[in-house]
């Protein structure tokens, strides 16, 4: 007689076939064959000499994508938000000012992260489709003493490519550290973590990499690891901590490496394929080939009569362009139909932007001037198709 | 002219191929073909209905596989580790007492994690290759008042399985949630979450479930719930707040799904499979299967006059087996060898078992009496071979 009180659920006696669809939503986007065929490779042990080569390889290839000599350089075994995170739970102790930038999600993230651990939290805040400028970061650099800037680079709720150039500068002026959030626009416009002043920068693997999500490139400059080694409380997280970390990665000065936790051995595989696609491509191919098919896109939109969110050109996110929610349609009718019509993914706005645009994210292996053309199509068709409110 | 200042990293160019091996170390243990082509499957978004189908899936999966009826059934974007974090965040808060059982490393683990969080730490702690009894737990929740009493179900460091049964009724008695690790048991040994008055348990992908690390179930009791969603302080984490990831889950009460953070969706997909074999198989039957193969293992060793580290039959782990490192040997050259020889990946000790003994895992696929032969011969052979040394 059984001893369970639970029995075998009947909906996993099904198989389950995943669908082909174009993710042309702000990710994960698709990931190409060759980026799955490395996932299905054969499970090797987290501490295995082929994976560490393989770590060492990734590590490589993040100092490439990242233009940065630094030494910790590694992949968080998580999404963005586990980097995110790592960032903010290692730079920061309880009671220290923080300065952080809002112009979207992911700067509201931020501030909640960093008030849960006990930072003082302050902030700047820009419109949303917009930034903040390098003199309104000095006066609050200068106002608030924050021991930690953080700036998202790619803010994928609104479509903005915030500028960097200087800031790097200022923050070091006030002894400050410079965070960066990268997730949306690594290698989809142009970024140079040494050369600007980064002091932390990470990345997520789902969005111009095409991997599957679940690893987070992220780096440490030496500014950023002087202050993370010589903190007088521990990290909160055992999981997140830095030391540790630094060790499983190989990149501190310790003989061996120890069992920190096991990582996500598949998805190291497929991180170091999309980074090998990233290298053989050229990181400043990539960077122009997302700026010109995002203007052919900007250009085909605006031909449309759509209008764009950003109204600063040079603000453009060229990874994931936000669209203004043309006036009188429900924005969810016109996603709904383009899914089920031409099994594309497009989507709606987050955070800030929420309900006012849609936004269509073409990056790495998606971004192409076909794509332009499928999606430019598919909202044609969807505008004549889809109800216009009588409002 | 190139802009850049780190070039494209040759080792980069050259493909990776990941051999095969007979995996049989505590974990990861290997990944059936079947699992490795689910996760090879075209990616989608996180909130397309597909994912939250197959989410709803791995949800009734965990219910089955833990035997409970909890609603708060998910996954954790993350290995083990992160699991263990999201149930000590949740349900602790800066300043509350713990009970900690330490009898192998990840107690150690949980004590270190729970003390970052500010939480009043005290610890039971049992011999390397024991456990702590009953009585031991009743005076030390008394004494200690804990909130939560922090247990390690299957001990893969020390090869223990440690005694469930009467103590939920103990911790509820005191008022204090029963927090069960059973990342290394789980579906290899007997386990009923809602029977034994469980609060909080969880697991890894890849242990017994064969799947790739990188996500981890976890189950919340209403009593769990109950203090968790009561909290007065934000836990530490955005990324494991439980009331962000149940919303995630569809485990609330709420009409909609908030996106919280972009869950591994091909983890989820070979999560989901390892789960319908599991189902499959059926749950006692996987129980019956290990203990079997773990006897008929441990005959084996024995008749070869090897030696068990865990003294007490009972406390035997059936998933990973602890053997004291033959005398006169050093264990490096024994598992080098069998690495070399065979290309079967077993262990030496972790934390207090280490330099002690050997660590075999024989899990999900890979338990079966043929991977016993293997490992014994290949055990037989490494010791007519290793240098004995003249100490």
């Amino acid at each position: 007689m059984s001893s369970l009180s639970v029995p075998p659920p009947q909906c996993l006696l099904k198989p389950f076939v995943s669908p082909q669809r174009y993710m042309f939503g702000p990710g994960p986007s698709n990931v190409p064959p060759r980026v799955l065929a490395a996932g299905s490779q054969p499970i090797l042990g987290h501490m295995h000499p082929e994976v560490l080569e393989v770590m060492d390889d990734i590590k490589s290839g993040i100092q490439y994508a990242f233009q940065t000599q630094n030494r910790v350089t590694l992949a968080v075994s998580g999404p963005g938000h586990a980097a995110m995170e790592c960032a903010i739970f290692n730079t920061v102790e309880p009671g220290e000012s923080v300065l952080i930038a809002v112009n979207g999600i992911w700067g509201e993230r931020a501030a909640d992260m960093a008030e849960r651990i006990g930072a003082k939290v302050n902030t700047v805040i820009a419109p949303a489709g917009g930034y903040v400028t390098n003199e309104e970061i000095e006066k609050a650099l200068a106002l608030h003493r924050p021991v930690m800037f953080f700036l998202t680079h790619g803010e994928s709720s609104t479509g903005v490519l915030h500028p960097i150039d200087g800031i790097g500068e200022l923050c070091h002026k006030h002894n400050c550290l410079f965070v960066v959030d990268s997730v949306a626009s690594m290698g989809g416009a142009p970024l140079y973590m040494d050369k600007q002043g980064i002091d932390v920068l990470y990345t997520g693997s789902q969005k111009v990499l095409n991997s599957p999500p679940g690893t987070a490139p992220i780096s440490f400059s030496e500014k950023a690891c002087e202050k993370v080694f010589n903190r007088k409380t521990k990290p909160v997280s055992f999981f997140l901590d830095l030391s540790w970390l630094a060790n499983y990665w190989g990149c501190d000065d310790k003989p061996s490496r120890m069992y920190h936790h096991t990582g996500p051995i598949t998805g190291l595989f497929t991180l170091r394929e999309s980074l090998a696609i990233l290298t053989e491509t050229g990181l400043e191919d990539s960077w122009r080939r997302h700026q010109e098919v995002a203007e052919y896109f900007h250009k085909g939109l605006e031909e449309m009569g759509l209008k764009l969110f950003v109204q600063d050109k040079k603000a453009r996110l060229p990874t994931v362009t936000t669209i203004l929610a043309p006036s009188g349609y429900d924005w969810r009718e016109i996603t709904a139909y383009i899914m089920k019509t031409y099994n594309i993914e497009i989507s709606g706005g987050l955070g800030p932007s929420s309900g006012m645009v849609l936004r269509v994210g073409l990056m790495g292996c998606n971004c192409s001037k076909t794509s332009v053309d499928m999606v430019l199509e598919a909202l044609a068709d969807a505008l004549k198709h889809c109800h216009k409110s009588k409002v």
